[in-house]
């Protein structure tokens, strides 16, 4: 089996700077870190021991694997503009089909790592699931053999489970911060502290997490208290904030009380 | 300054059965729990060596504190029901005032701990944060000396800032709890295994413990990305969620690319 040694970023982004950076403590040989922004080129390619680079067509033809990490609205740009590649091209995007890199190279592939990325925090990716997936077996192999250097969770997932899987992580992961972000705002209107919500946030994320959280969901709504409920919405003034209240205490309402 | 021994619950759900355990284990004295619900009240009851009753004519007069911890929508009954009292009378809500207890005892007061329960997981109180309330300074110094027994963060809140934190803990409780449930809901349709977004759910949170969660925020609506919101509307069948998903992407896209 080909060992995967020499490695190409496209992208300097969150999920790039992360990937680059785990794959270089294990040793991996980063060539090239592409982005069309100088300073996050230079940032990331000086951290990876890599060249900077920032026009496509520098991208040498020669190395195992190009990690193509951009933007989900830039990947199909991405992916015609990059030239025939002699190695695996894969992309790291939850959301986008294999087939999206089709025109790029005849070898291509996915490497999605399931987390919440930032440039800032370093991330231990030992825990983190990785989706592969690959054209033709050998291949397949490669990027089993290269997430399971970073992860003990590497599965092979086709492009449309996925997709429901990153429609799913909008909920579970993105929504689920917005409505920390509420809560934030309207605590700080009142001047009371947001960290005193903290210890109930990491409670019911540790309970999602032992038992499924539908079977967890307390709260008013989940307990059709009607009384609660209305005091609630005259207590909210902002007009956004009310209707997202009321459309999902309707909804747990629904799902609980009917 | 008193010190409180004896005390009394009325109310053996959630939240009356992990503070009884508690405070059972710090060797304070319950005498009785009442329930109208004769299982529960023997069920905690025999847990706590108290005497279970099921009528609150048999509430005894004498105990240093009554903790009442009932629905909420049951609150405001209770309190009319209740004679006076001798001792300290409490009760355990976020949302109602301090005064819903009035007519009761003049010595009455609020201790409500910040947290979602349940029956079966044992809560571990100590980081728990317990607003207290009380209408006179004595009440106040026992309420925070019992509080004080279980966790190390104590604050005295009054009923208005309280009423807002606990609409503040039902975002970002109770509501960020429905995101995983519509997540697992998603998954399970297509028999991909909830598991597979623990370490995101529980990122999520930790990010949202140590920064701001607006400030955290990611995924296709904080970036603006039009072409992925556009096809998981396409890809959401169910109403309610196509529902959900459109109203909170929009209000995420407003807050960051408007």
């Amino acid at each position: 089996m080909t060992t995967v040694k020499n490695i190409v970023f496209i992208g300097a982004g969150n999920v790039a700077t992360q990937l680059a950076l785990a794959l270089h403590k294990k040793e991996y040989n980063i060539l090239q870190v592409y982005s069309r922004t100088k300073r996050s080129a230079l940032a990331l390619a000086a951290e990876v021991k890599a060249s900077p680079i920032t026009r496509l067509s520098e991208i040498t033809k020669d190395a195992d694997i190009f990690i193509v990490s951009v933007a989900d609205h830039a990947l199909p740009k991405f992916s015609v503009q990059l030239y025939k590649k002699n190695g695996l091209v894969v992309h790291t995007s939850g959301f986008h089909s294999i087939d999206v890199l089709k025109g790029v190279s005849a070898r291509c592939g996915v490497l999605y790592p399931l987390q919440t990325f930032s440039k800032e925090i370093t991330v231990d990716f030992n825990k983190i699931p990785f989706c592969i997936e690959a054209k033709n077996k050998k291949d397949e192999k490669i990027l089993k053999q290269l997430a399971g250097k970073l992860s003990s969770e590497v599965r092979i997932m086709n492009s449309e489970s996925r997709k429901i899987l990153h429609l799913a992580a909008v909920f579970a992961c993105n929504y689920s911060n917005y409505m920390y972000c509420v809560a934030a705002e309207i605590l700080k209107e009142k001047k009371i502290p947001f960290k005193i919500l903290l210890p109930l946030i990491k409670e019911t994320a540790a309970k999602a997490v032992s038992t499924c959280p539908c079977e967890t969901q307390t709260g008013p709504a989940r307990r059709g208290d009607r009384k609660v409920l209305n005091q609630h919405m005259k207590m909210i003034k902002d007009e956004d904030r009310r209707k997202l209240y009321k459309i999902i205490s309707k909804q747990i309402c629904k799902k609980y009380n009917s």
